[in-house]
């Protein structure tokens, strides 16, 4: 598989929804595969909040495998022999996309809280301009779950004739309050850590020692993606070996997972940029800018597939099915699959086995 | 109905599950109707996490009845005309009873991080001991939502001869991983608060401006006491009126009322206090010191009420369906109610219209 990672530059204006405008911007991305000679064989993929670019493949000295490695690649589900695969880091981000610690142009500082508040409709335009510079006008497939699947579903209805399919999983058709609220505790942990200073912390302020206030939102954050049953089984309510049971800050395993996977976190990710995607998925809306919802879905032209896990105590099942029933009564061409998992909402990134059919047979059908 | 409240004081030890002794201590309780000659109309109220004694009626001067206002009183469910109703708060807690913000005897200063930590075996033998001063050998029944359905369940099956009936709702057999993770956010995020000094904070410190980090855990808490459902019932995607939807901190409707009702709370609640009842939460498991839950489950005597609510995201029904389902194979005497409502964890203290009719009846029926 041919892998290539760059640094886009744009220097025309990116009209935002909120009426601000971004100017100049970068979008870092990756490709897989080969472009072929009319530019027909091309697949979007869209990450979630925490992911980037990186969707598959190893880079070298990496330890971990882009984060959908084993659907995509040659002979994958999503299949690099054919396809040439795009996945790029969403504005807003921290990985190489124009965010919140960009340079304010043309000054030499970041913009921090000056940042425009993004959308996704702002994200998946920034993807457009990009894949447009590529000479790309047309796609096979528009492919991400959770957030990824909101830009999916977003470009479906935004730019009705520029992708064949789309295929969303782990997502809704507008965040619900449940989310908002998970949210809500980052968003107040990361604003009142003092070390966050309003936003005017250094750079590398948090290589070191991660930024307290976004573990801990991160903590909320692991617990919308689990699902109880996985934690169940997962950790049962077994106690860390050599931790005290009549200590205070004695600790369950559940516990230690969550201290550890989110202190790594919290020194990898940008609070800042952490404040503006979260900001991006409350606000997520199919409707907005439409009359109804029925009138943003009933835009959509391209074979819709939606997947989604009983388990997801995030995005519940449900709230994908509501857009295949309002597509099946337009008479539009959806698919929606409910697959059975306890694994909680990060089953679209683990449980791979148990959907990579479904991607596979719809990017090899025809309509 | 009669009301009054005392504070009890115990100058013997309370010894403690954890191997350690807590002398002196006191216990602030209030009681609601008047005890009949022979003792033997006696119930016992145990309150939840941020509740206390103060279970019905109002105080002067004050805007709010007590937590379970609406059930207990003359006439109502639990009927103040025939019963002697008792309801102490828990050790541990901020409300009169000892607690780490006490003083550490002899010394004149508080405990703090050198309380010793407490279980729910442990606030019930207090409670237990409270009783005995009181003349009170027996109870007719013993009635808790949540932790206090913890306490009821641990009663019956530590003093298997002491209560003719328990009554327990929206409750568990032992604290799963899911509400661990929950309570971990509020641990977290007190311990890292900067004002909470380790500790160290002066007693009145956050009467005017509550611990941030005692806040930011209860919207943690929050999320578990509501439910997806009632979330998108009472707030949907709301915005508040004069936020802007594209700037960075406005808010939906969901963040501000979870910001009103945290902030509100952190002013009240002692942090400290907090830690160590949801550590005697998360530690709560009937089986312990006995061989296994079902040992433990079979010592039950009294009569058992396990009620629960279909949106319970805190503790699911079928944690109190499995109670049910043991004492049944076991011909113990329980009923299990499962109640329809949407209004998740909460439910115990906002929908009593829906489950009071069961508590009466259970009250007033013979064996």
């Amino acid at each position: 598989m041919k892998i290539e990672t760059h640094i886009a530059h744009f220097t025309q204006p990116l009209y935002l929804e909120s009426g601000r405008i971004l100017e100049p911007y970068q979008i870092a991305y990756e490709t897989y595969g080969e472009l072929n000679n009319d530019a027909s064989n091309v697949i979007l993929i869209c990450h979630a909040l925490s992911g980037s670019h990186h969707a598959t493949g190893l880079y070298e000295g990496d330890k971990k495998e882009g984060w959908w490695d084993e659907l995509i690649g040659d002979h994958k589900a999503i299949d690099t022999t054919k396809h040439f695969v795009v996945s790029t880091n969403v504005i807003g981000s921290c990985f190489g996309s124009t965010g919140p610690m960009s340079n304010n142009y043309p000054s030499n500082t970041p913009y921090r809280l000056k940042f425009p508040v993004l959308t996704i409709k702002d994200m998946i335009k920034a993807q457009k301009q990009l894949l447009s510079q590529l000479g790309i006008h047309h796609l096979k497939a528009i492919i991400g779950g959770s957030m990824g699947g909101m830009q999916a579903l977003q470009f479906a209805v935004d730019y009705p004739n520029f992708s064949d399919q789309i295929i969303a999983l782990a997502t809704t058709y507008a965040t619900q309050p449940w989310t908002i609220a998970f949210n809500k505790v980052a968003m107040e942990a990361i604003r009142h850590d003092v070390r966050f200073k309003n936003g005017h912390y250094e750079k590398d302020a948090f290589k070191e020692e991660g930024l307290m206030g976004l573990a801990i939102g991160r903590i909320a954050g692991h617990i919308s993606y689990l699902s109880p049953d996985s934690m169940s089984k997962k950790f049962g309510r077994n106690y860390v070996n050599n931790d005290g049971l009549f200590e205070l800050f004695g600790r369950y395993e559940v516990e230690r997972y969550m201290e550890y996977n989110t202190s790594n976190f919290s020194k990898l990710f940008d609070p800042l940029s952490y404040l503006y995607i979260i900001k991006a998925i409350n606000t997520f809306n199919l409707s907005r800018g439409y009359d109804s919802l029925h009138e943003a879905i009933l835009r959509i032209k391209a074979k819709t597939t939606l997947i989604s896990f009983t388990g997801d105590y995030l995005f519940f099942p449900k709230e994908m099915e509501h857009i295949h029933i309002m597509m099946q009564r337009n008479h539009q061409n959806s698919s929606y699959y409910e697959i059975e998992s306890d694994y909680g909402h990060d089953a679209f990134l683990v449980e791979i086995d148990k959907f990579s059919n479904i991607i596979k047979e719809s990017l090899e059908k025809k309509g």
